[in-house]
């Protein structure tokens, strides 16, 4: 997959209706194979000679016009790739797109690889492996959040702050290496005492990146939030009256099974995950009992549990299903409970019933919200208490924020590592198996910049790039 | 509509996944929008000080990266437009484009409407009416005839011919109206018989694009092909086979009606439209009857009209279908008739069953193939019927073909207004009435080339346009 000396050619826009379409060659044969189809309209000189330049021209084939192009030359090592190539601006008619890259082809071109023009960027140097998989993040960011982090890892974010811990303890473990060599001797070049301390410190960073996945992760793919309740309580016109009120972008995902349908909605620039889920009740119906797992499990993920029920149910079911969720849920999630309909009864009507009964049940982590979803009432807190309880708004692009899992696997497994130089040292293992642990540790951290890559790996992080990136 | 004072902007690629997006930038104000959220990497001089060059750097809004983008700078007049122009190359990330677009916005650009770039590119004399709307065909052309037809009118096409007659008849029309000056002396400034030779000529030139438009309108709509056959007589089967011989692209076009389907394949560059319709069998129920009638309405609208027949079905009410169908029939229309399901009978019979008493019905005009459509037997026949009939395959981009339903009426009108002008020649009419009428085949030729516009008609031909072109 690795091969540089190709020249590749792809579509780079999206397929579909628009005014302009770009099609992208790099490697080293990309101004001689683009010669041999483009007619610059102006022949002062090479239409290539100079990088960062626009070329006006033709495009043709056997003496047809196929279309006038606008041609972006790039000249090595300034590129994206880092290698000579061009970006062809010409008209987005489908038929034109394949002609060019037709005769690209002809003439000696490839077509690319998903993400084949990100991984030479990598192998020639111009970002690290982490750099490269926040482009795949940006290009898939719809909110700002995502979008923030994203854009913070691409710059560099904690690939920085990895490619420091990784040389002190390069540097330490050439100590101790070296201390090998001289085993004889029974000199000592790198200090324990230091080494422990080192290790303390690059475990309580990385500790920290680890601990920032589950917010990264919320971030990337959404705050996973659960809706249980019965049918016809009005949870679709609950998610209705959330749409409206905050103008957000809501997209259908398809759900794995019939039960549960996921809705994901951006709201004050987070992506939240709805869960709509069966409702849970005692029933001995197999199929239903299978429903009702999914739901637990739902509950059991989810970062809010929105518990929505009719103000006219039975007092016993509400503080019963209340009982059931809460054992399920997750010790660090937020149970709301939405108390619909309320446009149904009145003022006294409602504290009649819910005043002692069900707050008893509730702790003060738990928020009760008194809401009308088909006539919009108190929408608002709804959303108000979801944001809140997130605090993702308030990242800010400086913040060190793991989103990527190959990222969090590397990190967990270099701890591990670390934790066994760490018990090595202190009993006194020999320096040849605590140099081990060090070595493994280094490539579990090299490996998330890249500094450690294989062709399996590469493939791997760029099969889920687009064509033409 | 046509205010060019404002700066507008739009994103001009496709949405929806890809690697690069462009927003581009129209407009007196250009430089002085982006300079307000554009930072480029190096300051050597003014990002904007030079034309046709690419500027990388760094959007962003209160100290918060938006994204890393290439801008291409255009300065007037050598753009698309004829204006300070740029596009700005980002990630396709949809909350990148909006943010970028809002920014723009919120800093005094505003959203372009549908086609304007490709507006002022007209009002700017970049190109003229009639290449303006190429463009547009340009863009939605999926055929290489489609293609070849809108790259030859983008690139002048007819318009120059058009410029020159309407240059002639101008010179003739001055002549005229001087006449008209000094009309108490009787003086003939315009040569009566060269008048009349021009109008002749003028009007076989334009009577020649007249009759390309059923060409041309076949190629950017696609031949219309009508299927005729009773249910269960292999339709859907053929149009698989048709399909699966030629690699064709295929689009489903929802019918108007339950009765009839549409299918636009692609073959051997030519778009053919297929209408799948009802049988016709004489009945007196109201419902079949109004399928029927509208099977008539597309038999005598098609191109070609296959009729489809079970090789097993009783001669009879083949050659009743056939009578009728010859009845309702364009002239230039041609008739094939595909005998299907032959895998179900011998050599022989078939020779029995139809060499003699089908054939007698047919004229040299008609075409019999002989097929199974479920063992795709002699499919590839069918297509070069079709094919060979319609000999779209071999126009060149040197062709002057009509397309456009607009130009076409208004060249009709023109026709029209210089037959008058011939007719008031002949019977001796003033010359304040030849000259009217003179004026009137003027102004429809003007029309289409946009020497003659206004603010309804251009709002007509660019509203159909995609935002951003």
């Amino acid at each position: 997959m690795t091969h540089l000396s190709d020249t590749i050619c792809a579509l780079a826009t999206a397929p579909g209706k628009g005014a302009i379409s770009i099609i992208r060659v790099s490697g080293p044969e990309t101004f001689t194979i683009v010669s041999s189809l483009f007619s610059p309209v102006s022949h002062t000189k090479e239409w290539f000679a100079q990088g960062h330049t626009l070329q006006y021209g033709h495009i043709s084939h056997n003496d047809e016009l196929i279309d006038d192009v606008l041609i972006s030359v790039f000249r090595t090592p300034k590129s994206y790739t880092g290698e000579d190539s061009v970006e062809i601006n010409c008209h987005a008619s489908v038929y034109i797109q394949n002609q060019i890259l037709q005769l690209l082809i002809q003439k000696g071109a490839r077509l690319a690889n998903p993400g084949e023009f990100t991984m030479r960027a990598y192998l020639n140097g111009k970002l690290d492996l982490s750099q490269a998989e926040a482009v795949a993040d940006l290009l898939a960011s719809s909110t700002e959040a995502a979008h923030k982090v994203a854009i913070s890892q691409m710059k560099g974010g904690y690939s920085l702050e990895l490619r420091d811990l990784r040389e002190k303890l390069l540097h330490f473990l050439s100590m101790l290496e070296l201390e090998l060599d001289f085993s004889e001797e029974e000199v000592e070049f790198a200090d324990r005492e230091q080494l422990q301390t080192l290790v303390d410190d690059v475990q309580r960073r990385i500790h920290t990146l680890l601990e920032s996945f589950s917010l990264g992760n919320a971030i990337k793919a959404g705050v996973p939030v659960c809706i249980v309740g019965e049918p016809n309580v009005g949870k679709s016109t609950l998610m209705n009256a959330i749409l409206n009120e905050d103008k957000a972008i809501v997209s259908d995902v398809p759900g794995t099974t019939r039960d549960t349908i996921e809705d994901v909605i951006a709201i004050q620039g987070v992506s939240f995950r709805f869960f709509d889920t069966a409702g849970i009740r005692n029933t001995s119906d197999k199929v239903e009992i299978l429903g009702i797992d999914r739901t637990y499990e739902k509950i059991k993920n989810a970062s809010f549990v929105l518990l929505l029920i009719d103000v006219t149910s039975p007092i016993h079911i509400i503080k019963k299903n209340i009982e059931i969720i809460k054992k399920r849920m997750s010790a660090d999630a937020h149970l709301i409970i939405l108390v619909n309909k309320i446009d149904l009864v009145t003022e006294e009507q409602l504290q009649d019933r819910f005043s002692s009964s069900v707050y008893s049940q509730l702790t003060d982590d738990d928020s009760v919200v008194y809401i009308s979803a088909k006539k919009k009432m108190h929408i608002q807190k709804v959303i108000d208490t979801l944001v809140d309880g997130v605090q993702i708004s308030n990242i800010s692009q400086h913040d060190a924020i793991l989103t990527n899992a190959r990222h969090y696997e590397a990190l967990q497994q270099s701890h591990e590592a670390l934790e066994k130089v760490r018990e090595g040292i202190d009993s006194g293992l020999t320096h040849d198996l605590v140099s081990l642990e060090l070595r493994q540790a280094l490539h579990y951290i090299g490996s998330i910049t890249g500094t450690i890559s294989n062709d399996e790996m590469l493939g791997h992080i760029f099969e889920n790039f687009c064509i033409g990136k």
